[in-house]
């Protein structure tokens, strides 16, 4: 999976994935009013249009798109019935799919949650797909046996996860940048990372079995990407949480690979800054932050 | 919310959560034919009846369920659909209803996924209610900024969460036993949780901020319930897992209260072992486990 991602990123010359955080608040008054948003019905038709105009105005310009679960958990069943749907559209549209669940359970549950977002379930008979997706996010507190089974489904199905290993958050230093034996707990779960993925490396030299580190830790970012070369980072974080172009240059490799950046508010909501319909004010903004990435990667490439 | 819980068990006289890890593999063959298992739609409709016989026998020996989402997820939106039914199902039997979906993010995501089980979401005009359970169950590793959301919808909704603190899977310890300054990281979450629980007290001493603590490892067990004598615990890996009883007595109090054990496979499948009609099973197996958490609580204050 890890190839797949890196071409697709290639062929768009376009480290960005779109994050699909999408909620009724953010609709522009002319789309909302097509909608009964009083309803989780009308709302989760709302979001499955939004989706997928916007995915009809990027898939040229962004690879993949990153759907972050607690934004379609919230509106309950219909909530879901919308991410089902995203996740088919957005196979269609030859996006890269992730889906942002941070899942993370001891061994046999950590299989389940595999099952339903990159593999099978048994059912009598054949095995059949839940929500089969290309990437998970995955939590890592539980430890090696709460994630090899993702690690597993991975390896068997050709998809790929992202373990948390430095957040975005203001707070992700309270554990993670606890410093044990001259180590922090995220370079410790970093080098985790490197272990578990170490049978699944791709012709690019990177791992299906990736990171998140987020955006607005530049210099946890570069000091990541040195310690796990074979580790591809997804980056969270970036615009509306504050992180910039160039201060993402570090998570990118000598040859401008290594990252994928995370844009979901900017992009939803463009049309606050660009103006215009939501969906051509999001095809600007990631033009926009396309020029911002192959900055960041060309000072990259200047400083190795 | 933790008022509601200690009641409950005192009223059953046992500490016991059942939890419905439902799946098809568990039923036996005579419930089994009359489902269509080779679909997530029948899978599901043979996951709400069985849940339902179950809780239909032991409403009135155990005080509450936990539904862990994994299990639910992996059949899909039919899946989900049966994890709906079940909650509701639950309420009208009394149960209090705990959902183990150790959901985690960053604050605005967090706050989707407090609104997802434990609040309201906003829709146009009116809020709604997506899940509504009365427990959520909460992974650490993003620090305060990634729990306090869920804190807040416990503050506003009079519900609870647990927060992961020292897990039951074999290799729990491999970030959660590490050592910062004295002091193992699952120590150090303990100590955030009092923090994050401290302004939601109830009458017995105990917060709405609870802890998972494995039944699998007894002694840090005991010795949380002496550093955390506010936090009640949600004890998984009791039965199956290799926990027994006498092992658990260190989780409770003084008073006998301080904990509730969790018990899936061994209820779910307890015909294996009992014989005779599932539910019926199911009942003898929640009775032999009484006792033996009545001997666990007992021990507990013989000691103090």
């Amino acid at each position: 999976m890890i190839d797949r991602l890196i071409e697709a990123i290639e062929a768009k010359k376009n480290p960005t994935v779109l994050g699909l955080d999408t909620r009724i608040e953010y609709f522009p008054e002319k789309f909302a009013s097509g909608f009964d948003l009083t309803t989780f019905s009308g709302a989760a038709d709302g979001i499955i249009a939004y989706n997928k105009a916007l995915m009809d105005a990027l898939f040229g310009t962004v690879p993949a798109v990153k759907i972050q679960l607690a934004y379609y958990e919230m509106y309950g069943l219909e909530g879901l019935r919308a991410f089902a749907e995203t996740i088919g559209y957005a196979k269609k549209k030859g996006f890269v799919v992730m889906v942002d669940g941070k899942r993370n359970d001891i061994g046999a549950t950590a299989t389940a949650y595999a099952a339903a977002y990159l593999g099978e379930t048994p059912l009598a008979g054949e095995n059949a797909r839940a929500f089969d997706a290309d990437y998970l996010t995955v939590n890592p507190y539980l430890g090696s046996d709460g994630v090899l089974p993702f690690v597993e489904a991975c390896k068997a199905q050709d998809k790929g996860i992202f373990v948390l290993v430095k957040t975005s958050n203001p707070s992700s230093g309270q554990l993670q940048d606890l410093v044990v034996e001259g180590e922090s707990i995220y370079q410790r779960v970093g080098r985790l990372v490197v272990e578990w993925g170490k049978e699944l490396i791709g012709k690019y030299g990177y791992s299906d079995v990736g990171a998140v580190v987020g955006a607005t830790y530049p210099e946890q970012g570069a000091e990541l990407r040195r310690l796990l070369p074979s580790v591809f980072f997804l980056v969270p974080g970036y615009g509306a949480q504050g992180g910039g172009g160039k201060e993402l240059a570090g998570c990118f490799d000598g040859s401008g690979r290594g990252a994928i950046v995370n844009a979901s508010r900017s992009l939803l909501c463009a049309y606050k800054k660009h103006g215009g319909d939501f969906d051509e004010a999001a095809f600007a903004e990631a033009k926009r932050m396309r020029e911002d990435l192959a900055e960041a990667v060309a000072l990259r490439r200047e400083r190795s």
